[in-house]
């Protein structure tokens, strides 16, 4: 049984060149990266490599501004909170927005009840912060901005470089959470002129449970895992050596792939908003046209539940999802699709599709068809589609 | 070229169990385990029958105690700063032992400089806490006990059970940081009597860089890292399923061979005590006779550098260290060490010997050559060697 996937947010499928390299690292089962002797000399070699690997990538200007982590989460735990503490003397206040994900609002929380202060900026309806109200949100006690390079529900992307001319400035650290856009648009951390960037593997098809933070040389961080003297002590604990492996491997393969993933991506999303209203109607589209990253869309689809739709489309073995996989288990509206202004019934309603470099026209073409019939099926049982077709 | 590991305490080969049940997970490619559609729903069903094998292996009571980590040193922070940030309201004092891993002694200064106290219990010349003084270091405003299970740097193990008696007695909670111990000698948390407990997969042949967390039931604990509700809201961030899939493997095996792999090692250590007199004089030997870890033997070679010996038995392939991994690159004498009452220079002289399942006799046949070949080059040109020679 083959799925389709169309849930790409919540995993990409491992590149075979990412697999090979980490099945190749299982075989030789390399020693501990800190030990002094040869095979530990060897091991830290091959991290190096997958550090510089990552580096380039990103557009480093240095292999060491690359901390290797858990993931996204523990990256973006690191930034803000590492920022926050290292800082505090300085001032104890945040500027973040009202769309990020739950590992940078839970994080702020966290710091919020140790005495922090925390202002969170309203997007607009098309999902973007203005840098101007970053700009008058800081002030003298600000240490931190955390913007997110793209929203994970959405895939609109912010205006990152102008909120970074706007922190440089006023000499404000900022961190991006580009969990999303790293392996799907061009990541450039020195043109972004952002201080910290979190990524996870995953994301560039890379294994998941393994990630990144970019920080800039000379910027004022604590580590949040305290202990050794790992990552340029930065982050304490043995590395998780054959994920990273399969990172550097996915890293290499991205920057070179890259722009045709972007092509096929943007392909694929356009072939998704040109088919919907042949076979649906009254859905909302709530990604932003014009800045939005190529491999999603979020569909809101009016009377219905989402989550029935993403149910009854797994019947017929389509992945799609509802929301954040992080947020599962929740059964709030989305914050970030009540904050772009949708109902919460129109929320509740909402479908984010999510694709890469495998997926087909065929794909789609199915998803459609599939699609079309789960609506049907839904609306006919929805009093409040039957309540809207009567009146 | 094959290497004589006498460093297992840095690294543990990995099982062929766990190399094959890692390739086939990767080869499977399974999704996100908090998608709730059937692909995630299949990849939770495996995290969960990991747990289990995990939660079987240290017997605790409810496979949701144990908490997926990225290794030892993440299980260790969460257990102090997460105990310590969610008890504050009932009191701010911490008791630690002076002889704890890194991981531990930076965690507490990292909350010191939040405004908690901490005790340090020394250790005795033995290297084990007096339980005694664990009961007089509390107070009112003790919230944790953290005493390590085993000494990384001399494999002596502390009196656990007695120290929970005393904890339990006087309600405060208490972790301990197994790591080196859960895979060498049988672990079992309730036994034990502990509220938490540190584990690393390594310890137990299993990958570097994934561990976890036992957590029992009712123990009043944050997130370090927060974000999402994975590891029943204990710990954010997506899982590094392939990893975990092969620390479940190791725990299945290390269940069942535990006992042979106790034995085996012991007779290796046996080997080491007695064949050491035969090829070197002037050693001390910092191991717990009693009290101790079957699979590591610290010896101090007097009048000598550790740091010599360790590399140039590393020029005949023999892999040794002479500290904690986590510690290379420090110059400073080891804390441990001084701790049990050696001068400076006798913790200078210091070789960690460690090994297992797969050490043979011949192995120790091999070392106790070089090791009497080296440490006569090395006196030779020792002037504290010649000083005490003429006097």
């Amino acid at each position: 049984m083959s799925v389709i996937n169309l849930d790409h947010i919540s995993y990409k499928p491992m590149l075979p060149e990412v697999k090979a390299a980490m099945i190749d690292a299982i075989d030789k089962d390399y020693f501990n990266p800190a030990s002094q002797h040869k095979s530990g000399e060897m091991a830290a070699e091959i991290l190096q490599s997958c550090r510089e690997d990552v580096a380039r990538f990103l557009n480093a200007a240095n292999p060491k501004e690359i901390v290797f982590t858990s993931g996204g989460t523990e990256s973006v735990n690191h930034a803000i909170k590492g920022v926050a503490l290292a800082n505090a003397k300085k001032g104890k206040h945040i500027v973040i927005s009202n769309i990020e994900h739950n590992a940078v609002i839970r994080s702020v929380k966290r710091l919020k009840s140790m005495g922090y202060k925390v202002t969170s900026i309203e997007v607009d309806e098309s999902g973007r912060v203005n840098p101007q109200d970053v700009a008058n949100a800081i002030t003298d006690e600000t240490i931190l901005v955390s913007i997110m390079h793209s929203n994970n529900e959405t895939g609109t992307i912010l205006p990152i470089e102008e909120i970074a001319k706007i922190t440089r400035e006023r000499k404000v650290l900022f961190h991006t959470d580009a969990v999303d856009s790293v392996g799907v648009v061009p990541i450039d951390v020195q043109a972004l002129g952002v201080d910290l960037l979190s990524f996870a593997a995953n994301s560039f098809h890379g294994p998941p449970g393994v990630g990144g933070l970019y920080v800039r040389r000379g910027t004022r961080i604590f580590p949040i895992l305290d202990g050794g003297v790992q990552e340029h002590n930065k982050r304490a604990g043995t590395e998780n050596l054959i994920g990273i492996i399969g990172m550097g491997a996915a890293a290499k393969v991205a920057l070179e792939k890259l722009p045709t993933w972007y092509e096929h991506c943007l392909r694929i999303q356009n072939k998704l908003v040109a088919d919907l209203p042949k076979v649906i109607d009254e859905y909302i589209i709530n990604t932003n046209p014009e800045h939005s990253l190529p491999n999603m869309l979020s569909v809101s689809v009016r009377y219905i539940e989402g989550e029935s739709v993403m149910l009854m489309l797994d019947d017929d073995d389509i992945a799609v999802s509802t929301r954040s996989a992080c947020a599962t288990g929740s059964l709030r509206a989305s914050h970030v699709l009540i904050s772009i202004g949708l109902s919460h019934a129109d929320a509740q309603g909402t479908l984010v599709l999510s694709f890469g470099k495998d997926t087909t026209e065929e794909d789609i073409d199915q998803f459609m068809s599939s699609l079309k019939n789960v609506v049907t099926t839904l609306r006919d049982i929805s009093p409040l589609y039957r309540k809207r077709a009567a009146s």
